[in-house]
């Protein structure tokens, strides 16, 4: 159940229950993609550093160790330790940018493994049922993440297809749900919205999919090329016409600026790569900007990352031991800058529920963005 | 200062008195090569595992970041940011193993950089002067590492070479422990005794060495390649010819076995790259043996690593999910299998303290090796 507790401007401040506790938003999910945060990164690291979501991706799981396995294991939650909400993607995305041969059928999508080539068919029960056995908090729809450059034809086609893979969706899981032997019989379920540049196709779907009273509400497809300028253009057409008085989660998305901006727009859910595979390539975000650790201005630099960070490692170790870390190519240096920019994610997040319950979201998000721009 | 607390036949209880605090002896050092343990463990983990000393390398350091890096950062205990012991080797031992190209003369030995190729000079006092650069609480002598092959001719000479330079190392630490601008005036120093497999070459240069009265020795030149019965032949033969009431270090031994032999032996400082080198190969020790975790027989298993460990991984993470996070090349598994190894070496140590304590060092090792060689 999602309480909206205040608004500023169209910015929300939400509050989402659900069986695996409350999540705050607007709120960043942490990308653990098989099960675990790249970098070398634990469940009992992400305790400290404010991870509130993890995420996982249902397409690798299911690859590797299997969803049936980690059924056996007792669900996602038990397998990686962690007792907080868990949001698994549908698997659709990778099958679209990861699978090699596909064939688009109304049932599903037929595809090769991007492993070991072996035959997949994967449609919505399918999925549903993949992430049943992941037993995650929140599950997503399995849409069509058609081409960005696709023509209208084309797209309105998949639209239609994606709405009716929904409602296919949305009944699969109210079966599962009442299985006796379903882990999570409260696994919620986000609808997603499709229809790339286009306003219109975008905003008839998003009322179409409104009208099913799901958990959530995403919109996806976005940030794969196109400009941010035509990303926020989309968001300006789409957001109204989704329920405000439900999460809204713009997915994959994206850079510190994309989130303020998108917040602004009625976004509060966000989950991207960035933070973890930047910091493995010593990338780290501060309030003055992003520092490439590996330059050789920080070699005798003994303040930490950011000066004021409370993360673990700015806690304790200076920025000339990190790009140490990092030139000799040692994995704690990447374990370091994942850790940094993890928490400048998930404290950036707790900044502007801050600053939309205050009712000054627009100065604090122009503040920032300032800041961040004006480099060290 | 070195406290010989009790012996139970050879075996030695001892604590060390250090400017960095005390090590209760036998003790491993969990080696860190480059100023950070591999497998993404940070200093902060070690706090949690037990660890007393940490060892680090001086070639390695000397090359990068660099001796004079480290003292301008105000030595390895600020850089790393660990206020408990370290000790650095001499770079002898890997400037005999890893340059290429090298002449060795009486002043010290020239070679190639293994990174770059840049010729390189070290000598005893070049040694020195980079650990006491580094500001570590124990320095390693330079010596000759020969080959285990070498001719009793050839090891003679070296062996005599090896007290003269241990003696240009003593007079040279105790200038740069007078200096002012010295990170740490109280810097400690071990001398190795060498002569291969030769006994008679062994005993006459331990003696030697015995007499100038240093702050522990150390048993190099084993493990090298020997069979384990020559190598404990050999401690039978030497160690009764160094003062007990000084530390007894037998450098990069070695397997679980092998320490409990030493220490039977009168050993009691220890290092070795096989927890970790073994970690990072998803090879874990136990009291019943080592494990693969890779085995297909850990898929379902849901009981920690081992049970009844008191390791942060066993506290909390499975068999099957270490298992999967290896099996995905996820660095996380890397890292839990590493800190459960260091933890069982750790502990093993505080065991065998125990056992010297209560005067049945000689029951608890054949305990501890028959429960090993049991297998799960
Ligand atoms: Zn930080
Ligand atoms: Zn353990």
């Amino acid at each position: 159940m999602y309480e909206l507790l205040k608004t500023d401007g169209l910015a929300k401040r939400g509050r989402l229950h659900t069986v695996h506790g409350v999540i705050e938003t607007p709120v960043f999910m942490n990308v653990g993609t098989i099960a675990a945060i790249k970098g070398a990164v634990s469940t009992t690291d992400l305790q400290e550093i404010g991870t509130q979501v993890e995420l996982s991706n249902t397409y690798h799981l299911h690859v590797r160790p299997g969803d049936e396995v980690v059924k056996k294991l007792g669900g996602l939650h038990k397998f990686m330790v962690w007792d907080k909400p868990i949001l698994t993607d549908s698997g659709g995305f990778q099958v679209f940018s990861l699978a090699g041969l596909r064939r688009i059928k109304e049932e599903g999508v037929y595809f090769n493994s991007h492993i070991d080539g072996r035959k997949i068919f994967m449609g919505p029960e399918q999925s549903m049922q993949i992430q049943s056995n992941l037993a995650s908090t929140i599950a997503m729809a399995f849409d069509e993440c058609p081409s960005s450059v696709a023509d209208r034809d084309y797209m309105e086609n998949s639209v239609n297809r994606t709405t009716r893979w929904l409602k296919r969706c949305k009944a699969e899981m109210d079966r599962l749900n009442s299985l006796p032997d379903t882990i999570n019989k409260h696994q919620m379920l986000f609808g997603i919205n499709q229809g790339g540049v286009y306003e219109d196709i975008r905003v008839r779907h998003a009322q179409e999919i409104s009208e099913l009273d799901l958990d959530g509400y995403a919109v996806g497809g976005l940030a794969v090329g196109e400009s941010h300028e035509e990303m926020y253009r989309i968001l300006d057409a789409v957001v109204p016409h989704l329920p405000q008085n439900k999460p809204t989660y713009l997915m994959g998305v994206g850079t510190p600026a994309n989130i303020l901006e998108a917040v602004e727009r009625g976004v509060d859910f966000f989950d991207c790569v960035y933070p973890s595979r930047n910091g493995r390539h010593g990338h780290v975000y501060t309030n003055h900007g992003k520092m490439n650790l590996f330059n050789a201005k920080y070699e005798l630099d003994t303040r930490p990352i950011e000066e004021g960070c409370n993360c673990p490692v700015c806690r304790t170790y200076s920025r000339a031991y990190v790009r140490h870390l990092l030139k000799a190519k040692e994995m704690l240096g990447m374990r370091f800058c994942v850790l940094h920019n993890l928490y400048f994610y998930n404290k950036m997040m707790e900044e502007i529920r801050e600053a939309i319950e205050a009712g000054r979201y627009k100065e604090y998000k122009e503040e920032k963005l300032r800041r961040m721009a004006e480099g060290e």
